[in-house]
């Protein structure tokens, strides 16, 4: 049975494994001077247009981490939602890489807004404070609501404006563009993105994650910040190979489209149990304050995590690969603990 | 055709990719909760001693950075043979990871000696000086020469004497234990390396590399330092399969006896050329000086490193597939080349 | 005339002066090893208690955040006011020199409580979040209020009781020692604070701070961490020679005496002119709206700065030479703007 | 008595102090915005040219990590002297705080020359190697050695041709500049020195020290770096007001001229006891090998410190007010140790 932990939990799509395996032909050279990773850079030019550098990672705490080092020193500040993952859940690797302050910021549902920000660009040129320079957002968010194209394109004029950078932690990017119905183009190239860190891993790769330079100025001498960040893949044409498929057969969309759609059915049935949904259903995650009572015993059958335990709020994220049975049968469950 | 270029080059060994296969199965937890990792580090384990802590990262560079750090505070110095790949090929990820200062020691033959090292221990107490506090050793080195058993154990000797620690770069750990016939636990444990950061790439594997904690104490919240260098992997079961399967059919004992024996023919066959071999070749590279005109059109047809370009000294590394044809093939080359 | 811009505009008090003159006496050895040092490292043991230990450092921003370095590794986060200088002032040097993680929190006063604390306290264990370790408190606080003895005595006991440190930021530690009454050791040792930043620079000294360990375990080798910090001085002697001025002879009590006798005079007397005072003027800082319109002109005629423009909050801080005519020349200028 | 354990044993000089007292006059606005500070950056001017920018920081080591931070990323390297102040008495200041690693590269002098650095600008735009991008000379030397003027234009030329850039450390940049007869323009700004550490604290000063942007691109945002270095001094007047002293009286010269003389006369003293002099006494230092067994006898009556105990040379250094008594005194007793 196929939990609601994590969309990490989920395993590797098959299309996937089978690029892997069609890799492992022979000698290529390593760290990206391969063939593989010459179509991968190919594969993301198409997407999102012909000017941006990509970069692949390992984890998407590295993607993240070095993909804001590229845009900061470390005399100037990240703001973000207090909910960011850059936030809470990546143990204070961006502070620790960068050497940057981050700026958390309360927001109602995840999203940053120009108002959110206003307060918190103060103390500029001010040699005693840490310089604001990048407002890092993600897309779709931690509490699995999602920007429209216009809120970007309004963060990124703003933003702009004020002589900082915008960052796209893009972990469910694709969940975020198939719920938009966009393409990648749309979303972030033309919205005026500066850095993406893309996604692979939770939407049905193995491993891999991309940073993305749609300002590519920002890309200059990056190769020896991946290194320095120790994660310049020896064997790299192992994540290349996994982006091809991923890009290729339009598998991101597919993937995505399954566990949103799985999202919105989990979120429907949990709502006619009388279940308080805290967040829109607009990606492949679920928030819902539980009877504290019913907790435990579920977690038991099939783990997930509590997101708040002062109000027994909890967290359920859709895989690639769950599927309606999973769905019903996890609601079943629920319902009988409810009665 | 296989190149010689380095034993990154080669692919992944069938039984690994087997493995991975294998463990794509359903949900698991993530970031290592999982049944596959939990057999790998019983696996460790039995090879090394009940006694000790493993933890998975994804590069080389990653596992000796992230053991430097256990090992340190960032007012000590990490002392080094000047040809250390901590020193030399990653990018001063150590310095800026671990905010100590490496101390190189030049060498004739990649390894150090307590004689070698004692010049550099002055200075000890005295405020304004980084304090050596770690010797960092490569086995089997980067010039392709092995430490023996007593080699080590007198080097650990003496460090402990000094009150420093020794961390050993094993990123070809496996080809020295079959280089000297012996056990990992007879060349690691029982001669008091406090830290081994153990390689898997290098020797088959997709992507994967412990850190080993001889030394349990060094270990104590590790988990958290792991996390906040980026290298804590979401889909963790495809690491620890990969190191079970490497580890449960002896394909390290395998792959590692290949490539020592083809360095060896290499080794064997160029000098029959009259070419001189500068190194001991007791691992599986080998290191020899070429007249500067034949190198060109050589690594054309089948690349490889020069390593010292004022004296035409070139690098080649032999893979866990390299073959007799592949060595025939290339000194046959070679040899027209010099005619 | 005088003004209010900050106590850091004000000079040297000539008891300072007169003993940096005398400590001009002949060659002593540097770093520290000087009969002055010696005597004021005394002189703070019996102030503080025979247990201390004592470093001295050039500025505030360095005994913050050397202090804080003492008790953190990377991966653990400091919580503090989000008021705080640590957060505010020191252009990210806090998160630059530690690696850590500082967690602001939102005050009514610049104080924190435990239940102002109690929500950030989460992911305990959970190796994905920064791993909270140090709270960290400034007596006086920025808004110029002050932690009664219960107060950081409660704190004290709360936070040690959740296995995490207690830090104050004592820039304005004489200022808070004289507005309550008490000693240094009744107000900082006896309430268990581990870790205090004393200020000298504010209240009448040249340069010099000291970072006092209430918890000697915690200034093991700090030594080494105050050298590679930047901030160890060569001739020490005159830092310690003011410190010695500055124990000795009350001096720390008389000049915060004053500045906080007449930060009392100044915020009653602009009271009087219907000036809403914002804060509690416990120490030697006054917070006031004004209206908008007069503070460009009575800027400048004596600086002072703006806290927060969207409300036209202003500070006022009075200084160890701040004199009754001061006050009663600049209330008498507002007087004549406002009218 | 002066000892000769080092130049900043001794105090301040008197017109240091007297313009110490002076600028303790009233309010004035902190950070460096003062008339103090605008005319020792004017006096700066004057010396070195008017397209210079000057910081001033608190200690020589901050002096040297700050301006190389200036001129480097984290994954550039640094090169210089295995006896440079930066490699040896730093205690891993500068890795700590730029994340770049240091080249340390014997000479037999104390003084590097292109062919000494050739050898180490390898791997150049190799991901994997850390990139060279700093040259760092010592002026006077730590060997008590000096570089002419054209040395440092041979440098300078060499350094620029690779895309490096050249920094001096300055600690003891008056003794040089004494010792060749030369100005601070001919001997910095005209050789095409990028950034200077000029040390004032050596030299009678005390505390002070400067950093000068010659390559005033460098300086750029450079305020925030001083100040996330936690070396911005809140009552700055009092460091201006010691460099106006310093320099508007010719007291640099006046002082280096005193101490230089002092070390040819103790250099030419302890050569007729027949003791080797090991390097040229060319600035304030003389270096010596002594018999073991007077040392620690000496060393009591007047404290100076061993240089290399394998060879028992020790190091003499002579202050601003070291007298010809003060040389007699010693090489008197150092000859009744000697007999």
């Amino acid at each position: 049975m196929h939990t609601f932990a994590s969309d990490n939990n989920s395993g590797v799509h098959p299309l996937i494994m089978e690029a892997i395996i069609k890799a492992n032909q022979g000698h290529v050279k390593g760290y990206g001077e391969d063939i593989y990773t010459a179509r991968a850079q190919e594969n993301f030019k198409l997407l999102f247009g012909a000017g941006v550098e990509v970069f692949f990672v390992f984890t998407g705490t590295a993607s993240n981490v070095l993909g804001l080092k590229a845009m900061t020193q470390p005399y100037q500040s990240i703001l973000c939602a207090d909910t960011a993952h850059i936030q809470t859940d990546e143990c204070g690797a961006p502070e620790r890489f960068t050497g940057s302050k981050l700026i958390p910021i309360p927001t109602p549902d995840g999203k940053l807004t120009p108002n959110l920000i206003k307060p918190h660009l103060h103390g500029i040129n001010f040699v005693h404070h840490s310089q604001p320079k990048v407002v890092s957002i993600t897309q779709s968010t931690e509490l699995g609501t999602v920007y429209t194209v216009d809120q970007i394109k309004e963060l990124s004029d703003f933003v702009h404006q004020q002589g900082l950078f915008l960052h796209v932690d893009g972990a469910r990017i694709a969940n975020a563009a198939v719920s938009l119905g966009c393409s990648f183009r749309n979303l972030i190239t033309e919205t005026g993105v500066d850095v993406l860190s893309f996604g692979g891993t939770k939407n049905g790769m193995m491993f891999g994650e991309a940073i993305v330079f749609l300002n590519p100025v920002l890309s200059e001498n990056f190769g020896y910040t991946r290194k320095q960040g120790m994660q310049l893949a020896s064997k790299m044409r192992f994540i290349s190979a996994q982006f091809n498929a991923y890009l290729e057969n339009d598998l991101w969309r597919i993937n995505a489209g399954q566990s949103n759609q799985m999202a919105k059915l989990l979120s429907g049935e949990v709502k006619k149990l009388g279940i308080q949904v805290t967040h829109e259903t607009e990606a492949n995650s679920v928030y819902a304050i539980l009877p504290q009572a019913v907790i435990p015993a579920l977690q038991q059958e099939s783990f997930f995590y509590v997101w708040d335990e002062s109000t027994s709020e909890v967290r359920w994220v859709c895989s690639w690969n769950t599927c309606e049975e999973d769905v019903y049968n996890f609601t079943g469950r629920l319902r009988s603990y409810l009665s």
